[in-house]
């Protein structure tokens, strides 16, 4: 047991029926017990078994501060690992203050964010990249996101990592053994075989490290930026597909000066849009400030809506098909034609043409009348192209592994490298040695208080 | 049991580390068990205690949904006195989603606002005053209102009530007795008992009409009405009251023109404050509409504030209060002298002797400068004069409770006068029945789905 003091934290947020205060640590269950009156029975609580259930009073003196049930666990079998109470209280916020008080009073001290947790992680029961996956499970909005974390919490991703470190060790320490005999000049680590490992190693962890586009796709949602002239309905368009009145839509040229950005889950794929500013020429310093950020934008985008108001002469569209297609590359581009009710099959098979002739994907709707809006949710969704993912996927979504993953890419090229080039075996085991600290930092194996801080502080209350 | 489906709600509020669902019903333990695959150990949910806690795998298909904590109850021993599952999950809301929707899948209804709490009253777990109680206990945010809850929901009031039905209930039975025997004009209940039997009763639903005050006034405020000229500071005084910037402060004449209400606990007792527009004379209208409202709004206060500017002439004052007082009757009047900062002591004599004259409490204060603001809040709670309440005391705090009490009142004087003018048996029988009917509602002995409805449906969904 790493921690000697009690800890107590309010585990629901504030509003429901039900308010659940949690205590962690070796005197978890004699302080709750110096509050807690059980009822119908003569039983303390000391010497209640694990798992079980007690009904009864939570008291300050004289007076009952609500009917409760305590919920009690035994080191190690809890979530912490220590011996560990909830209070189930009716959930009135004042209620749950006053037991807070009361614990504290009995000498508890208020939780930090995440320390339940960490307390988890500090006495074995998860390891580092486990414990964060807890946070992103309870943000998790959706089925992918959801599925990501939850796999991660189960550990399938630790696995691989371990593993890998393990590999790593037993070569490293094959490598630092030919160090002590140098002067004999004993060969213990066969190069050929070494090589084979460290290219093996350097697959899967680039497998990992790409995995993370998909990840944070997921997690963060695909940037589409909705780009196109003035009034060519962009506002109207960010709208229907946000089915609310974020944007300001009016009739007045470049109303939106801002830029607005908001996420939407269209069929299971999260969306980030990002609403820009029309980019017509203006003298506006407000205006042309709006343009700047649109184009400064477009570099965040994986997808661009190229709205075009199809009302607009054939010269016009393809002017600004030529302004802004040298923005997008490495993009996936959409011509949208927008006001396609009001204008001729003429004009439409022109406008056919033209995109056909510039090989890009297009669509004619009419944002104002939601007309084909849902084709254009069907293309983004089959444009975006993101995998299905499984609980059994090892996907990476979490910035601090991705860092982590280049960080140890990198320590194995130089290995490679070395192999190649025959370098010493002390500069080898160097970078070998650098390259299971980043793996090791990811799981925890290696960690200081600084990257723990940084990761329980982002944690809720309680947790 | 009276229930036959089995119902399902989260119990927790949106946004914590730990969130809860709630299955009461039947089929509870069944249904839980059939997407509950407990871990460590082979025992199924089915097989276990009541009052234990099990740690496992919500799973759906193959997918692990979430890794969870059961709590186990057996009927009659619930809070509702049914079976009961409650399973404490990560506190995501897709995931709480999920796991609602598997149980719904598997046969459990989506329960009401209330059920849990309005099944543990139908299954005589409670009567209905506690289970009112249940959910002023969860709105409860002040000392005393938590102990008024906590008080109702530990039955002080339901019995003194059950005991004063079954005093009347054998009264009663001694009188229909007799018409059934009425031919042989016999007399089995003793009069003169009778009516001190009834001037008892009627003394202690007067008590219990009476508290209503109190309890009304603890639960929702006592209201206290600022009032002066336009400019006299009084919207400063509410944000420093309020510490919030709620009403807009200028400079310029006539700016509050809404009534603007907050609630707020000065040392435990909680004041509703009502500022109003200023009452100097106007032509415009929308102000005048103001200044119609606020004596309308007058008329609700308990204590009234007249916020004087200490700055105003000594005539300009007199009027003021010869204006406003008239208006004051049957109500606390505190002269509040604003800007006292900005006064000579000459003047401050002076209107000290106006004040005394007028036998009016007074304080000299500067809004702006947060002097003498906190005397002001003392003096606030001397004049609200609110008793200590314990938890061992009945105050009625409920506007049902206290309808139900004025109608068993006039029952029970109904009764009173009868035995006076010494009318029949029938038409005495009839109004102790109706004083009975009245008191059982109260406690739920007689209650209709259109009560119940009504008062479950305020509840919170879980509960």
């Amino acid at each position: 047991m790493i921690n000697q003091d009690t800890i107590c934290a309010i585990a629901t947020a504030q509003g429901g029926a039900i308010g659940i205060v949690r205590v962690s640590g070796p005197d978890a269950i004699d302080i709750t017990s110096s509050i807690f009156v059980p009822l119908q029975e003569t039983t303390k609580l000391q010497s209640k078994e694990a798992y079980t259930l007690t009904f009864g009073r939570i008291c300050k003196d004289e007076e009952v501060i609500d009917e409760v049930l305590v919920s009690l666990f035994r080191a190690p079998h809890s979530y912490t690992g220590e011996n560990s109470i909830e209070i189930a209280c009716h959930g009135s916020s004042y209620i749950l203050q006053q037991v807070m008080q009361l614990l504290i009073q009995k000498g508890c001290r208020s939780a930090l964010p995440g320390e339940f947790t960490q307390r988890a992680f500090l006495n074995g029961k998860m390891d580092l990249s486990q414990a964060e996956a807890v946070a992103d499970l309870i943000a998790s909005s959706s089925a992918a996101t959801h599925r990501l974390a939850m796999s991660q919490m189960r550990g399938g991703f630790s696995k691989e990592l371990t593993d890998l470190r393990t590999q790593l060790l037993s070569f490293v320490s094959m490598v630092e053994l030919e160090l002590d005999f140098s002067e004999e000049d004993v060969e213990f680590a066969n190069r050929d075989s070494l090589l084979k490992l460290t290219e093996n190693i350097e697959q899967i962890i680039t497998r990992l490290a790409e995995s993370f586009n998909v990840g944070n796709a997921i997690k963060n949602g695909i940037p589409v930026a909705i780009i196109g002239e003035t009034n060519a309905g962009k506002s109207t368009l960010l709208n229907v597909l946000l089915n609310e009145e974020k944007a300001i839509v009016s009739d007045i040229h470049g109303t939106t000066r801002d830029v607005i950005e908001d996420t939407i889950s269209i069929k299971g794929t999260l969306f980030r849009f990002i609403d820009t500013a029309g980019i017509r020429e203006t003298h506006d310093t407000i205006e042309s400030m709006g343009i700047e950020r649109t184009f400064h934008k477009l570099d965040q985008a994986e997808i661009v809506l190229l709205m075009i108001a199809a009302t607009d002469s054939q010269e016009q569209i393809q002017q600004l098909s030529t302004r802004i297609r040298p923005k997008c590359k490495g993009k996936q581009l959409i011509m949208v034609f927008n006001k396609s009710d009001l204008i001729t099959t003429d004009k439409k098979n022109e406008l056919e043409l033209l995109a056909a002739k510039n090989k890009t994907t297009h669509i004619f709707i009419s944002a104002k009348n939601r007309e084909k809006t849902v084709e254009l949710e069907d293309m983004l969704v089959r444009t975006a192209n993101l995998p299905d993912v499984s609980q059994n996927d090892v996907i990476v979504t979490n910035v601090r592994h991705y860092e982590a993953l280049t960080h140890a890419l990198e320590s194995i090229h130089r290995v490679k490298e070395g192999l190649h080039n025959n370098i010493s075996g002390d500069f080898l085991s160097q970078d070998i040695r650098e390259c299971m600290h980043y793996l090791g930092e990811i799981t925890g194996t290696i960690s200081n208080d600084e990257i723990l801080g940084n990761i329980f502080s982002h944690f809720c209350i309680g947790k």
